[in-house]
């Protein structure tokens, strides 16, 4: 019988400070220490659901507005999206707050996709998702979607085969 | 009158050794730190393609194929491919190499976009490229579409504005 | 008029990776690693409770018990347990859990104070807390009783003028 | 027959340069990362007077004062204070110097308490400490109330069985 | 029969930004960082012409020139010189960029040794090198001189045996 | 009128473990890590000299025996050997411990140069050094030799202009 889970049981928080060795010479975050957070934050998510040691297989597009400054706390939040057989999708969401001034932003949303892999190494089976509220139930139905972009940029699947990702194009 | 710069002008190559805390318990490369180190090559060849400090704009879509162990040397290059107005595009190439057992492999390949900012932090014009070889003038011609989809997953387009994009599903 | 801010407003949970560089040689977490992950997630606790930039003034005596292992995840939990004129006491609570194992266990709880700096770094007045649940109204009410300890531990105060601390000596 | 050791068998010295990374937004030396390079430092001395790798017990109350700034030296001396059957306790004095304006002034003092491990990360049994000077002898015998006042702490004693630490409240 | 490498078969090419942790308070990069820059770069070079995982055995000689600030682009470049039994001389050329303003400078030139290791730590032979280049070849024959000379200052070998090296003092 | 100090007012001892990232595939100490904690303890001997900010003008000729493994407690010792007009020579001593084991070997001996800086960045004056026991007398005479070797080597001096290195050739 399939184990399944919720995705509050996989939900992850991490708050990190902007120290000076993560930023530039304008002391701005440099948006590789970013993408590197999200992808630690992901990954402790995937090991949530799957009760596994996970690899990271892909990364979605990901776009950086406003710049976050050193001494910035930046809080992430990851959790499941949904779950394929061997592999899960993580959303990630990141808040950035200037704590003195008092200004909070909405900063990133991505992602990632992890494979669960057993001691040897080899991909194992995870458990199925049960998206609850509203806004889980979207995001687990544009799964499908997203996977196909991913198949596609990677070469691996032909665009006139996404039958899915077409409804990107006719709907929001 | 526009300043126009080669592709080989930005060309970048960095070569990093996988130590322990970039691993995982499995002893694989962690995705995340892979992220980090294309940020940073693709800043550089950015930073020489302006001659300016530059952010991180985006990242593309990033999947990441066989596991790079402990100790192995991993290769990155990076150039622009295309410059719009006051941001560039970079394309990134990896390689990971288990020098001992001569086992090499082209591991990944991404595309980051950069905006270059002047000493208070505003966007400035950059230079043009103008691309060469047969491989260049491809991945030139190729940045509009890109463009377009980096556009709609930000919510800054709507999917039946982009007229370029639409060749993705039309042809490879 | 005064300040006032609830316990749950500077609530901070933090997660972490046990990476190699974080282990001594029998791959057991440092007690170091862990003192500086108790600070920086209670700095930013103090930070949202006080909007300003705070420095470390004292840790009470944090004990540690069962190892924790390279692999395992540290989720760490901060909130403002009292506030004084320009410092703050924030508790910090510690878990560790092995995922593929399933294991889970309460690691360390501990006592940091701040002091909150303005922009020259001299000492500001923070705002007042009002505790809610029972659990947040007796550490509320404890923390005279060690910040007493703290001042004879500093040797600040004279043992026999802690009224307070005295208690520590007649009831739990 | 019990091996005997003396306190300076174990004196360990640590000289670092507060580093950018190692300092918050006013400039000034983090406390997680002093405590950090307290637990190495007394690490090594448990390390020299056992001959066996050590894992932190406990850390007794740390007060911080004065702050100390980016580009300072901070030297930090240990050694073991007294041992007990298979764990020791260590005392740490720290000391900042800012060389170009010629300041230095003692930061901290602080006790850490260390268990010694053989091989499979059992407690093994350490060698005897016999204290030479006068304020050694003092530490010495002042343990004993230190180690009463920790276990208290961690609700392993009741307060009432204390009596060496009722010294604390009727003589310095 | 002898493996024979040529000197580009080894060529391997590092870039770095200057972080705000690898500078002193003045903002300078710290020789420290960079000699550990140099032995990483040089050891992937030898590692390519041995196929081994190898040992720094010996640093030559290195002066450091003009200051390189924080935010500057580091160029380094290694290829192996010379190999003997079962070590190689490995030379280093660094360049340092303040792209912003277009300031670009020799920095460093050097030269360190390193010894292959099989999988149980002891010294395997290694290939034979070719040089081509007229500049390879000269740095070919000087391997020999800077041999004894390393000899001479590690107490090795008596000044007087060193045939070779006597040439530094009669010709440049 | 000159300040003299002595050789032991600048001695600086460091003890640091080798961790993870410290080592290659083999749990060997990278040499480069070595040459960056040798930096680092030589530049606290020159600051305490010259009561000024210092940077690295040279490192000599150093070897590496013994390999050191992860683990192992390194102890390292600076201090002035002689001072020029603002440049100083630093003499350092390395250590190496296994401690379960208890084998401790002497690791290294090099020497680095560092030159005061004012606040503007600009050479400045340091102390005389008057060297004491019959050690330190030594190193100081030798370092005439040492400064022409390393004049040549640099290419800022012609062979035959080094008389005091011509002794290099006739004693020991």
């Amino acid at each position: 019988m399939e184990i399944i889970k919720k995705t509050s049981d996989s939900r992850t928080v991490m708050n990190e400070m902007v120290l000076p060795n993560d930023t530039n010479t304008l002391n701005n975050l440099m948006g590789g220490r970013m993408l590197h957070w999200m992808d630690i934050v992901a990954a402790i998510a995937a090991q949530k659901h799957s009760g596994k040691t996970v690899v990271t297989a892909s990364v979605d597009s990901v776009s950086f507005g406003k710049c976050i400054k050193l001494g910035d706390v930046v809080t992430l939040q990851a959790e499941i999206s949904r779950s394929f057989n061997t592999s899960m999708e993580v959303h990630i969401t990141v808040w950035a707050e200037n704590i003195p001034s008092g200004e909070k932003f909405k900063s990133n949303e991505a992602y990632y996709t992890f494979v669960a892999l057993d001691r040897n190494g080899s991909p194992v089976t995870v458990p199925g998702l049960k998206p609850e509220t509203e806004e889980e139930v979207k995001r687990f139905d544009g799964a499908l979607r997203r996977r196909q972009l991913r198949l596609i940029l990677a070469g691996k699947m032909k665009p006139d085969e996404a039958t899915e990702l077409k409804a990107l194009f006719t709907q929001d």
